[in-house]
């Protein structure tokens, strides 16, 4: 029986924990460049936004605890993710052999979000996406023209304005979208080794988790918190077509080439 | 009698006196997106660079009256050009139509440079170029694809290191590369209506200079000083496949659509 066969893809996330720290840096995107096939890379903002933020005398604007994206941090953004950070990071992966271009979501139009509309809290240039967002078309044109993307967390709202997004909600926009296209893999790399049973030992990884699995862990209690949201996004990115989402330690991410278990896998 | 004929591509430089000005800037976008067929954008820095040094408390360095790229400045002009003035321009330019990537050379490797060798100066964290360091067959790649890429004035070493390029020695060196592969024109864009007889006097634009009549207008002392390099260099690219080099002002740029006479066009 012929079957046709979507191309894998992987769409890998990586946060301020590999960022701010250039040897951690280093490895991941040498482990990145070594994976096979089609994969995009999302990166966040890290440190470095908040330190330039205070270099230049720019305060941290805050409403009930939340930080607001005012123009003057929309500057900022704007150039240490799309600049400094991304720049940089695509500049690393040319040396190690990856033909990364650099992407902010205003690039090729490949992500126009809406800015959030004001309730009770006025966020500012925040931008949120809907299932319309992302031009899947366009960037897989790019990566069939041989060109690996590399996104930070910034969008546009195709009138002209840049908009702050955050880079899960990217990564995985970009998952679901891209999933009618490719067999698409979501990962989300940050400093522990997975979902662990007991948080504090990195023994107690949680290798596998299907829905009816997740129910249980959520009535043990063995997940809660900040877990939540997490698994609620990447349970829902599977029920819109992602093939599975990872959540792993960023430097083990080599264990998928050499087909080893790697971090907690969720999937149908 | 059968031809092959090559797709005209117009390469176009602006530089601060469009970017300092968001109504210029505009203006010029709008052109920009009303011209037809494939066409490269290349902008410099502007005076943002400077003012944003200031606001982080960083020194310019200079060194016998010329300017230090060391790696703090490198820092700046990477936010800046490659983040704020980049992304921006790209935001406005999806905004009227144009689908743009923007772009440093690091980027699908598209410009590799040399750090320039430390002789009586170190000039720091700066990138010269020489024959092979556009990669035309990534860049025409990126072109048949759809997209219309949108150039700072920043390059790569290809071992990781982003470097600061004059951003119309970048432009004079993309339509050299690309014109085996499309009938190019490079225009430089700026403040005057181009090459004028009289400094002081815009009605005596010189409108076409062939190298005949460059050497008449250096003997005659027409041309001089500041003009001399920008029109050698000219010539030079003319020379190296570049079909015509047009130097006029950003906000007639209009005119090549319109068919009227735009500026001072240089050519064999």
């Amino acid at each position: 029986m012929l079957l046709f066969t979507m191309k894998p893809l992987y769409i890998i996330k990586i946060g301020g924990n590999v960022i701010d720290n250039s040897e951690n840096l280093y490895h991941f995107l040498k482990d990145f460049t070594a994976l096979d096939g089609h994969k995009i890379l999302v990166h966040g903002g890290g440190k470095l936004a908040t330190t330039i933020s205070e270099q230049m005398g720019i305060e941290a604007h805050l409403v009930d605890g939340r930080r607001i994206t005012d123009i003057e941090t929309l500057r900022v953004v704007t150039m240490v993710y799309a600049g400094l950070i991304n720049k940089n990071i695509v500049a690393q992966l040319q040396r190690f052999g990856t033909n990364a271009i650099g992407l902010t979501g205003a690039d090729g139009n490949f992500i126009k979000a809406a800015k959030r509309p004001v309730k009770t809290i006025d966020y500012g240039f925040v931008g949120d996406l809907n299932d319309t967002s992302v031009n899947a078309q366009n960037i897989s044109k790019l990566m069939e023209a041989g060109f690996t993307p590399a996104f930070c967390a910034l969008t546009h709202d195709g009138e002209g304005q840049m908009l702050n997004t955050n880079a899960d909600t990217i990564a995985s926009a970009l998952a679901v979208a891209l999933s009618p296209l490719y067999e698409t893999t979501l990962i989300y790399c940050f400093e522990k080794k997975g979902v662990l049973k007991d948080i504090d030992d990195e023994q107690s990884l949680i290798q596998d988790i299907d829905p009816a699995r997740y129910e249980e862990l959520k009535k043990e209690k063995i997940i809660h918190s900040g877990m939540l949201p997490k698994l609620d996004n990447a349970f829902t990115a599977i029920a819109c077509g992602v093939k599975a989402v990872i959540i792993g330690h960023a430097q083990e991410l080599s264990k998928i080439r050499q087909n080893q278990p790697f971090g907690t896998r969720l999937s149908k």
